[in-house]
């Protein structure tokens, strides 16, 4: 068999690659094709196959070395660690993180046509480990990147946590004046099916063909690769746990949608662009915030460990819950939500979501939406995702403590950068 | 204008309605047609109006005194509660719960032509509030009604946690050999857009059909009233606030598909038939489950409350994960969340699940889901929602905690009846 690293050529019925070798299993081997894509082809199918030319000993360097095109716009690249800079590991079979950045512009060496990169490593974790702090690192490298004069930034980041960090970057870089793209994949880099590079280099022509100001998440529309959608950061969300199509728009529309294969791009709604000076709002690391989802027999004990917390998220039933009305003359339970619920809500800032995830909290509708309004609970007519609020409320106690629960309270309600859709007064009928 | 209860006739350009006169609004007039069904008429539109008959004094109880029809099946409808039994309250402007049995027979005269309809008040509560006791109510409803000889039972439920009630009656009601359809509303039946008559229609029609055994969800298909899902109880979720279309089959297709206006029914999937005789296995009241999500920044705090409980669902990230690895030297929490993890996992059954919604969980994959596997969360290669994960071990501890940790997390990863779909071994490419 061939060398990792050579370049061959494999005829099927139909088909002809040709491509960097990059590894044999039992049924298939796997290429690397030109446009950094790998793909998988079954040994039983193949007529021909040949060695083109020797691995390249050393090909990451040669591409470090490579010139910049002064006819290109610079992309910064930030790497934050998950699957789209992982591989797997050959003794576990399962997908460790470890590439640097030098390796990931030779997995995706299309990029180089598109712009030219300059690449940092931020972190290398996987994303359900990211905590405020790594916000603050990314807000602050991106911060950087723009005064170092990039035309855009694009942030790899590991799918799980990939919408709770494009919703905090939504609210800590205000009055952007360039485009930042969080793209992560679903599949490891080198896998036959990987989404990274269709989503990466999607995402690089969206920044340098759209130039809209803001943050959004870059990934697949569909299974196939065909097309890459761009969300704006405070409302994608990971809804399937291994699809490629994992990220959708919820609650509003999408930004842009990418054809990998003809290089065009369909801009659907444009988000403005400020007149004023960038303002990075870090994230005070030592804030508090919980998130409780109700459900049916809850206990108050649920509640009792956010005493000290500064802030809390429900996430409710339909159209924002939390059961607080004794059904059994017998069990006192939701009595005792209550009273918790009502005790916490004096101490701290308490907003309601829904676990619908699509859709408009309304708590006007039903009794006990209405009792928790009065307990002060915010979040009415709202429609942002359970972890947009999430991140807003604790950015908002990072930022705005000082304004107290009022402040809070009218700024939370209030859209600050596309977290809220338009209130529609009109009944529906 | 005319009485509320008159028979009236409005003719608008192109179109002829008959029906029971409502309310009249500001702009327009709400009448009910013999389907059941309210309608809204724009005052502007009307370009004539007349009454036909007047008011009937008691047309619930006239109805009530009705004959049975020996050639119809019987069909047992037990109220809980919901929008589907409530009415606008026109002095507050918002929707209370206070119709009786009868009135909800008055309200859906079509269904008279479908089935014999014997109807019994077992709660009147915003689902919401509903705890175990209340799954032990209608468990214990739904076998007296069996034992009586009904054909079918329609449970009418409020939406916000219709969808774990219809798992709990799926793991307390083994063998049934008729089907149960839980049904409820997103908007009230006095309002013109209720889609409350074609659900409750839909779900008659699909009993007396299909004839298939098992717990069911029957709800508007799109936000037209044409179509309505036939849902298994185990993977139905309310998947948005308001919309009609609100429940969604996850991770499993549709059982089938009624089209309301031809009365026609598309049957889908079959599920089998029982042999055995119909067992009943309650909640117990007392057992403690709760449910955690896991979220950038999480604090050990926010698990420690769970001490004292029987057993714990987690809503991971992804393919199920929970932060566990510090990603800072300075901030040991992510390690704190992984020690208590450690100690609650050993004290009782912890689950993991995925706030993606839809997919397959899978802890092998990434380092951080085999600790959490080697601690013991059980959950691997399931596909349940975790609103049916939470219904799913609350229902193990009820009945199967003398078998201990082994027995619960073999129940717990096997398919009881339907809430883990088929395992693919198949490796994706």
């Amino acid at each position: 068999m061939f060398k990792q690293g050579e370049t061959i050529e494999v005829v099927t019925e139909g088909t002809h690659h040709k491509g960097v070798f990059i590894k044999e299993e039992k049924d298939f081997i796997v290429i690397k094709l030109s446009n950094g894509y790998n793909i998988g082809i079954a040994k039983r199918n193949i007529k021909e196959q040949k060695s083109l030319s020797k691995a390249k000993e050393s090909q990451a360097a040669e591409h470090h070395a490579e010139r910049k095109n002064s006819k290109l716009p610079t992309i910064a690249l930030l790497h934050t660690g998950g699957t789209i800079a992982s591989k797997v590991d050959y003794e576990t079979g399962a997908v460790i993180a470890k590439f640097t950045p030098e390796e990931i512009m030779g997995l995706f060496p299309e990029l180089r046509e598109i712009a030219n990169i300059d690449s940092k490593l931020i972190a290398n974790l996987m994303s359900e480990n990211i905590r405020f702090h790594e916000y603050n690192l990314i807000g602050k490298a991106i911060e950087e990147e723009i005064v170092k004069g990039a035309k855009g930034i694009i942030v790899t980041h590991g799918t799980d946590t990939l919408h709770y960090t494009a919703a905090a970057l939504s609210f800590m870089l205000e009055n952007l004046d360039i485009p930042i793209v969080l793209v992560g994949s679903q599949r490891s880099s080198d896998r036959p099916s990987s989404d990274s590079a269709v989503n990466l280099i999607s995402a690089a022509l969206f920044i340098t063909s759209a130039k809209m100001p803001g943050v959004f998440v870059c990934m697949h529309e569909g299974m196939d690769d065909e097309k890459c959608l761009i969300i704006e950061g405070v409302n994608a969300r990971k809804m399937h746990t291994s699809r490629r199509d994992a990220f959708k728009a919820i609650n509003k529309g999408l930004v842009a949608r990418i054809d990998y294969n003809h290089k065009k791009i369909d801009i659907i709604r444009v988000k403005k662009e400020s007149e004023e000076k960038l303002k990075l709002s870090l994230f005070d690391e030592k804030i508090k915030v919980g998130v409780i989802k109700s459900h049916p027999n809850m206990h108050s004990d649920e509640l009792k460990c956010y005493e000290h917390f500064d802030g809390l998220v429900i996430e409710g039933t339909g159209l924002g819950h939390i059961g607080i009305t004794d059904s059994d003359e017998h069990s006192k339970e939701n009595s005792s939500v209550k009273a918790e619920l009502a005790k916490l809500a004096k101490k701290m800032p308490i907003a309601m979501t829904s676990q619908t995830i699509y859709g408009r909290v309304n708590m006007n509708v039903y009794s006990t939406g209405r009792e928790e309004l009065e307990m002060g609970i915010m979040g009415n007519y709202c429609d942002m995702t359970p972890e947009t609020a999430f991140i807003k409320l604790a950015w908002l106690l990072s930022n705005h403590k000082k304004g107290g629960m009022k402040e809070i309270k009218a700024l939370f309600e209030n859209n600050l950068c596309g977290e809220i859709s338009e209130r529609s007064e009109k009944k529906e009928f």
